[in-house]
Order: C-alpha cells, then sequence, then structure tokens
C-alpha cells in the first residue's frame, strides 16, 4: 500500500504494531483522527503518555496501580486472610467485576511456559512465598485462579509445591460446565470433571 | 467496568472513542502498552501528534497531502488531461493501489446526503466547477468513481448538471459483477446493469 504521506506511513505502522490491529484497520483510525477535531487527537495521545508514566504495579502484590501500594492491598473492608493468585491484572478487574470476592489478590504476570521461556523465576511466586511465608502474614486461605490450560495446572502444582510446609488451606476455583451453557456443546473433559467435582445440591 | 487507575480509564475512554472500538478491546490495547517497553507507547503518541499536526488538505484536488500541492497534482508523469472524481481519500489510495489510472484526482469529501445533512455546499463541487471551467484547463476528460449508491448517483447527477455546458467527455466506472464473484450470488440489480452495460468480447 502506498500513502500519501509519511506522517500517515509512520502512524499506520505505529498503531498496527497493536495487538487484534491490522494496516487496514490502523489505516482507517488514522483516517478517522484525520476528519476528527485536532483536540480529540491531542486527547488521546495525553491519556497515553500519561497512562506510561503514572502506571506502576503495587509493591505488594504486583497489581497495576498509580500507588505504591494498590487501593486493594490498602483497603481496610478487604478480608486479609485470604488471597486470591492469578496470571494478570485483567483476572482481577474480572473478578472484582463479578463483585463475589473481598479478599487480596497476588498477580503473578503470567503462567510457567517452558516453550515461551518462561519459568518460575519470570514470575512473582518468589514474593508470593514470602508474603504467605512472613512472620506477621494474616493469610489462612490462598485461592488459585489460575487458567484452565496446561500451563495453569503447572503453575498451580509448582506454587502448590513451594508452600506445602506452611499450614494454609489451598482452594482451586471451581471448574464445571459454563452458567447457562448447554450440557450437549460442553467438551468431554469439561463434562468429565464437572461430574467428579460435583457438589451437593441446595 | 471499574479500573484500578484513574490512568487506566482515561486511555480506555479515549481509545473507545475510536471507530470499531469497545470498551474491552480498548482495555485490551491499554494492558498490552502497559506491558510492553514505555519506548513503544511514546513512538505511537508522537507518530499521531506530528500526524494531526503535519497532515493537510491539497489547495488543488483536496486529497491527503503534507505540502500545499499533493504528490500525486505536482507529479510530471500524470496525465493532466483525466480527472477521477471521489469521495474521500482512501478512495484515492485504494485506485492508486489498482496501477491502472494516471490521471488526477479531485477529492469531493464525501457525497450528497440530506438525511446526514450533507448538501452540494459541503462539499468541493466549487471547486471541482472551478478547475474545469478555468481557461487554462487541460482537462478533457472526467472520471465519476462515486460509491454506487443513491447518495453517489445523486452527487454524480448534480455534478454533470453542474458542468453540461463544458465541452467535456464524462465517464463513470463500470457497474457489474465483481471479478471472482459467483454469478449466481449477485444480486438482481448488479446482474442486470451487467447485462445492460456489456462490453464487446476481445
Amino acid at each position: 500500500m502506498e500513502y500519501p504521506s509519511k506522517l500517515i506511513e509512520d502512524a499506520v505502522n505505529q498503531i498496527s504494531k497493536l495487538p487484534g490491529i491490522g494496516k487496514k484497520t490502523a489505516l482507517r483510525l488514522v483516517l478517522h483522527l484525520i476528519k476528527s477535531k485536532e483536540e480529540n487527537t491531542l486527547l488521546l495521545t495525553d491519556s497515553l503518555n500519561k497512562l506510561r508514566e503514572g502506571i506502576r504495579f503495587c509493591n505488594r502484590c504486583h497489581n497495576i496501580t498509580d500507588t505504591e501500594i494498590c487501593a486493594i492491598c490498602n483497603s481496610g473492608r478487604r478480608d486479609k486472610s485470604i488471597v486470591c493468585v492469578v496470571e494478570d491484572a485483567n483476572d482481577v478487574m474480572a473478578i472484582e467485576n463479578t463483585a463475589q470476592y473481598n479478599g487480596l489478590y497476588h498477580v503473578l504476570g503470567g503462567v510457567i511456559s517452558p516453550i515461551n521461556g518462561v519459568g518460575p523465576g519470570e514470575l512473582k511466586i518468589e514474593s508470593l512465598v514470602n508474603r504467605l511465608n512472613h512472620g506477621q502474614s494474616e493469610i489462612k486461605e490462598m485461592i488459585l485462579a489460575l487458567s484452565p490450560t496446561m500451563e495453569g495446572d503447572t503453575t498451580a502444582f509448582y506454587i502448590h509445591r513451594r508452600i506445602k510446609d506452611l499450614s494454609l488451606k489451598v482452594s482451586v476455583i471451581a471448574r464445571g460446565v459454563p452458567v447457562g451453557g448447554d450440557l450437549e456443546y460442553a467438551d468431554e473433559i469439561t463434562l468429565g470433571r464437572s461430574i467428579t467435582g460435583r457438589t451437593l445440591f441446595n
């Protein structure tokens, strides 16, 4: 594709580096910005620059925040006896949106994946172990809320082995048929798990 | 959705103003930027700011450019006896990519659409008429390459009426079945047009 200006080419190249955005979509966005008010572009770029400058990770749970310790860790209303271990900051947002959990979090920053060169050292597992091992730790239960994949299971297994000497209740989020899903369309492994992991009807 | 930081909320709101991008996609892009190097965000915002500052419209054909007169109008290699009238700057890019046209362009900036409040005055029709009417104009043919819609047809009809006294060849891009398309799936109007507008087999 030939562009009428180098400025357009540069902008298209930069935008199409974003995940899920190809050159065609990037061009459509660029033409949209050219057509709309200059102010809109400035608001957009300003918010992105401020984001990248101001954002940091909580010193305790490694969640995204703009303060040293995040709002969840700092809150007086959260149950400090329970910690939920997740892969990424968006998992925290997803669980927060269910309004079903009131404890703390620990964001690993990924899962163990030898294929992608991610070992336990790349993740915040040491920091989790220190947090649980800490003399003044109030944590009584750890929920492992990792993806139900090979990598997620490996990570859960590794973490469990690291902390098995602590007197700590360890739980995993339930796996079964999705709410609203049709039984017929559930895969065999999920359906099998939903039977072996059945709970009392109440 | 609750975000862990106001900075994220602002960035998500700004990104989701772009066409075809919702809050979920915006959040995914924001988390991608947070994870990748700060440099990448700066490159992106810098290219967008430079784009919005530097981009302008050609004084002659109203195509997007970064100079007073665009590269196509200024080129010594283009056929200055023919002008192709299009709706938008992306139509120019699309036609340029076919490598089948070597003349000049005229970008209207839209089509007449009373429903959307776009009359002939909002478009660059006056400028087109002046260009064709100009004493030293070398233009011998005008191709109307507007969308095959009601609005496109109305605009073509209006332009034709405005310049009908000039000794100018006026043509329209061919309408028919798309190359590679299956005859069976072509709609009746398109198929009908492809029969009435048939050309000699060669």
